[in-house]
């Protein structure tokens, strides 16, 4: 596999009144061109994430937004689950390593601050099984019922669940686009307001607007490049959609599978890795995916974390970004944002929240209650 | 380029009233991989088109539905514009292409039957520029405004649109998944009320439900079935998303530069092209096509249809299959329905409607006013 990033480029994220998708799509494709030291007219392909841009802001062709803004003449929509973005890069990566493409732009761009809390509800459930969601489920719902299996299973606690926000959002500080920079203690998170029981407030990731754009190119563009990491696998994992048909709903399936292909597809093994950004859209999904990764044995992901081995400065650095708890979650941004955290990382401009070292990454996303998961694996260039 | 198709299965398009989004794709995609004569097992990956599920049924994760119906690891949505069919296969290509997948399948999928009329006409202008939605501009009335111009600087009759109908409900009648079985003939056509001045009922496509899917596969996998077609060559191609930015909105440029890159990418000539499907989601549509793809000079389309030559025994046969006229056009489906109309043609199992001796077939979408289009050029196995 032969591709590379050479460039990185977002808004904040956050709620963006002022700016609607066509504004993010610019702002943050015209950094990431910038920073690659191309011109747009070097970018042949655009493969742009989108989930809800129909049902929130009327507008479902993204992609052409995008191909209209840009000038560029071959673009696609990647949507279905949060773990769009992850794949429009793994789709970009193959067009480029087809040779089809020379460079191609990943924007990754959602706005949903336009809408009610009870709109965002019934529509995030769209992601999720109809059966579940026509009875009453919620995401949040589902993600309860799994953490309390969690509990019942592996005797995971509520504190180490605010370890999770804890570190995530101590990481977020750290992170010029995140949403939430703001410092939680573990007693903030445990007195916070229930969503679901025992799911609260400071275990869930926020629904943000936000575009992240990254330019991935072929060896011979990546060359004359400064700064650059390689792709150097993908993998991609599926699980029953209804949460009920699984046999065990305290494990994400669809990650397990997904890293094993990944790691499979770059020839490494899970000790190559040295630090993640996983898909914590609730405190009890980042335990869960550092157990499906293999971080953790299962049921041990709680522990992992309450013993700082995910810290910026632990074992296995587990989303030094602040992952979505921290930055927010612009739903199909996110996979593209992880890109971004690795190419910070990995080319050692990551500044307060650089991880020592870092050679190799990999990045996870899953969709609504964990139907699919997307993994892309990130490595230095030396 | 190295991918065939092997196999193909389609419902019927229609109301599909007693049919969901998984029963659509669950019929499509046996019939594909029975088809195929291979297992579900010899599938590694997923490409669903689906532009409307969120608005439409509350599901917006397409993909994991088909993933979970057929269990499949890799799954991605494709959505955006009405091509997204056609794109849906580009990507499978480029990912067989590429070495990364074995076996891929292409469903495209819509489910439009549960909305009324008037959420309809909403949803589509989710395809065309906000601005120009936003001042109450249709699908329908900037396709009206096209034919104005086409009119005024061609002087295109209502008589030559008309001929595009007859031709293609003509041809539907011998296609077993078409629609509308219905002879119609050009006074009927001209006598029909009007949408949009100078556009009426029978000069329009209907928005329909429908699945149709393919299976892509590599050369290894093609040798041991009996009956294939290549895909030859791919092209994209962007115009300005808002009507009202282009410089002659009497062209389809998107469509013109798709059909440039196509044939380059084949490395052929437009005379190496046997018969075509194109995008006539208005009679218009069908003219400025057969225009924009260089079968007649620019303003020639409307006599091009007129004199036949469009016809099933014509120089260039354009939409044997019945087109969307005839068909029925369910948004994303349609490009992968093209393709299935490739197959039985170039495999020269078209029954009546059969192209004499064809041997390439180049199938193009557009998306919503022609923001994008996508062109596949497929090729027959001898």
């Amino acid at each position: 596999m032969c591709a590379y990033i050479i460039g990185a480029g977002s808004t904040r994220f956050g709620e963006h009144w002022e700016l609607g998708i066509r504004n993010m799509i610019s702002y943050a494709s015209r950094k990431a061109i910038e920073h690659a030291g191309i011109k747009t007219e070097n970018i042949d392909s655009a493969f742009v994430a989108n989930c809800f841009g129909s049902l929130i802001t009327g507008q479902s062709n993204v992609s052409a937004i995008a191909g209209d803004e840009l000038g560029i003449q071959n673009t696609v929509q990647i949507s279905g689950g949060d773990d769009a973005g992850s794949r429009a890069i793994m789709h970009a990566v193959n067009m480029v390593d087809s040779g089809k493409s020379k460079a191609a732009i990943v924007i990754g761009v959602e706005k949903t601050s336009d809408i009610s809390s009870s709109q965002m509800l019934r529509m995030i459930s769209h992601m999720t099984s109809s059966e579940e969601a026509a009875s009453g489920a919620t995401l949040a719902s589902l993600y309860a019922m799994m953490t309390k299996k969690h509990m019942w299973l592996y005797g995971t606690t509520e504190e180490q669940m605010a370890m999770s926000s804890v570190k995530n959002h101590s990481n977020a500080m750290k992170n010029e686009i995140s949403q939430f920079k703001i410092s939680v203690t573990k007693e903030k998170v445990i007195a916070s307001p229930i969503v679901a029981d025992p799911l609260r407030v400071l275990n869930s990731a926020v629904a943000s607007d936000g575009c992240s754009a990254v330019i991935i190119c072929n060896e011979a563009m990546a060359k004359k490049s400064m700064e650059k990491i390689r792709i150097a696998g993908m993998g991609s994992g599926a699980d029953y959609l209804a949460v009920a048909s699984r046999e065990n709903i305290a494990e994400l399936n669809a990650v397990k599978t997904a890293v094993e292909n990944a790691l499979k597809s770059a020839g490494m093994k899970l000790r190559d890795i040295d630090f993640a950004e996983v898909h914590d859209v609730f405190s009890i999904a980042e335990i869960m995916c550092i157990e499906a990764m293999g971080f953790a044995k299962a049921g041990e992901g709680g522990k992992f974390i309450k013993e700082g081995h995910g810290n910026l400065d632990g074992k296995i650095p587990i989303n030094p970004s602040g992952g979505l708890k921290g930055c927010g979650h612009p739903f199909a941004a996110t996979g593209v944002r992880q890109a971004i955290e690795a190419f910070y990382q990995l080319t050692g401009n990551a500044g307060e929240r650089q991880v020592k070292n870092a050679k190799c990454c990999i990045a996870q996303t899953l969709s609504g209650s964990g139907s699919s998961a997307a993994v892309n694996i990130f490595q230095r260039v030396d």
